[in-house]
């Protein structure tokens, strides 16, 4: 099996989803890259800088993890770095046709990279970033949710 | 049964399909809660205080509802009031999975609150609040859709 | 609240996904009936005398619930014991369907027995009956799925 | 069958998707309407005279299909134009539901005005205009999902 | 657009649901061939002639209705009579990907037949045979969801 | 990555679908298994010699697929020949919720083995093996949704 995986996202911010994600992948792959999306569709809350930095730290917790931002198209990265799959959660059935529709997209324009899709935890696969923002900007509780580094930001971000 | 039920939404602007929820809730709870929500996602086309008014003419014509707007996050709310039940109607599947969501995500916080879903009428179960607005917006009539007093504030809101 | 509610099913077998459910409407309703049924759409590994011994076995944990086997038409069998409430568990896309359409046509043959439904614990969303039956019959370990006095009767049932 | 239909839609940008479908139902009706909605929920990415631009320059391409701009809601240009039938194209599940929310509210506004669901061709299944946009915003090439008018315009319209 | 459409169905029974559609595509088609399936996947309840004569019932109602049986493929079958156009009623999210599946794989076998989907009316939307064969087999009451000449038919069938 | 994956199934018979799928997993993996399910659900077509046979000539095309059969449990054939990694096909939300289902209870009995999605091409997407056999069962022409090697066996099998 192909040696690296990129796993993208705009990770605003990082959930427990996505760390299981991380976690399950990284034990597959001889390197696993983080990907934070640097353009994303809509406003973020946290910037490129606090993403990568949350990226970051959950990186450091293992040996073969590498946090990097990357602009424009997702697919003309993972060329570029020699990459030939990607990683997704799949949590849902919104997830999926989004996914879908994306994984099929991308196809088209890099027939040589195959999406592959991962199961996060059971208890996490209702986690999402929008949520976690809803919860956390109405002043509840995240810490069930998202890394205890995120949490600690979250706070900070929505601090009276 | 616990004789406390909250029925909680933003209620932008209340559907027949809403009122159909709380006819069927009310018959089965000593007392119903439609609690609006202030803090909402998106921008409202009508203000909280409009929101709370139609809310109130639909509870007037029942002797156990309630209409109560509250602030911040729906369990927090729910726990203060001592309810252990919330209501939600389920019309379609888009629903389904954000309600999902929703439902799994409070329980982590609110372990001790159970979401209970309703159906409203097959013939309201295509009426949602965003496609009221949209047709008022556009000029077409929405009195089969909502309550009389909420077609009289969508012309009012719309008018030329 | 109507203080009687009813969960049926063909529990065959019970899982730990219905007994959640069963323990959750136990704690909202003065009294659950665990309505087993007898005539079922297709043939059914366990008996109903199995059935019945299984949510008998469920029911004497809990004080206020009692397990019951009926015959022909649910909504018969609801409305004869003037009861004013089914509870379903909601698990996933595909039970949403089917729980629908039977909703709608149990009102349109009965419009004064609501349906509830309640959503199970996620770590037993994706039990179902016939993934354990299938596990069983090919010798795999059912104990993570089904109370212990049900595992026992699987292993009783595809003894070699 | 009634000679005159309609394909109604925002069509920013027209995508492979749409003149698939286009192609389908100018072989099944005399005249074809390709309805250009002025008013949409959401800023578009091209104007309406943009968009109108495209709609003719596929238009041209066939003898009976006709591009015109609409205002206001759809059932009511509809009937205006003493047209009875709306085609729409259904690509995926969220589609689905969206569609038939729309369908059976212009139903209970235009009685007589009846929605065919036509299927696009399998390859083009996954093609959005949001994705297009997404897509050509970062940069990307567009050219096999959309006809090379509409490639030619994003190209102008995102130079750098 | 084309003169002669086809819906095609086991009908086992006829449900009122299969009548809304018959009676929506009439009003659209010239001449509209309701095409009943000798062989079906499963056992029918009803027998060939059985389902004719309910089809032939309501064709009866409609001067350009009429009542097929065939045999084979559908796609072979339309062919055969020179219709391009397939008629099939949506009603859910299964009927959704079984439909398409079916559509898919019968324009590869015959590209010039396309395939359109209607809404029946959202009342019925929820009426499927199998439910219906379900509640008669059970002993209930099915004149809500059938035509009276198949409510007459299912009590004939499991009269005692 | 784990240089060896498991790709099972009941390929009853083999699709072009399922052709796909191995292509691709083999392009990513050292060594891909083809583990043909000798014990399923229902009763198959084709028995376990025919599915072998089938299932051998499309592993001879590729250095590094082998076919192999297995009984009882998967995640049990699989922890016995040490693979950590099962491949599956996503073709649609149907398949999804099924997958899903069992990818999240194979987890609980086997927590090391990863199940990995993958997509086949979107003019593969709507092929199933059932559909197959119903096609064929009444004399339709599979050959554009099979192997020529099935179809020929299809043809054997159907023969009159």
């Amino acid at each position: 099996m192909k040696k690296l995986a990129v796993y993208p996202g705009s990770f605003d911010p990082l959930t427990l989803g996505h760390v299981d994600v991380v976690h399950r992948a990284a034990r597959l792959f001889d390197h696993l890259i983080l990907a934070v999306a640097v353009s994303v569709r809509k406003d973020t809350l946290f910037s490129i800088k606090e993403r990568m930095a949350m990226a970051r730290s959950l990186a450091a917790t293992m040996p073969n993890v590498e946090a990097v931002e990357f602009n424009g198209l997702l697919v003309d990265y993972v060329r570029q770095i020699g990459a030939r799959v990607i990683i997704r959660g799949l949590r849902a059935f919104s997830d999926f046709e989004y996914e879908f529709q994306m994984a099929l997209t991308n196809r088209k324009m890099a027939p040589n990279v195959e999406v592959l899709f991962m199961m996060p935890r059971e208890s996490y696969s209702y986690i999402s970033s929008s949520v976690v923002r809803e919860i956390a900007s109405l002043g509840g509780d995240t810490s069930k949710f998202v890394p205890s580094f995120v949490h600690a930001a979250l706070k900070r971000k929505f601090a009276p």
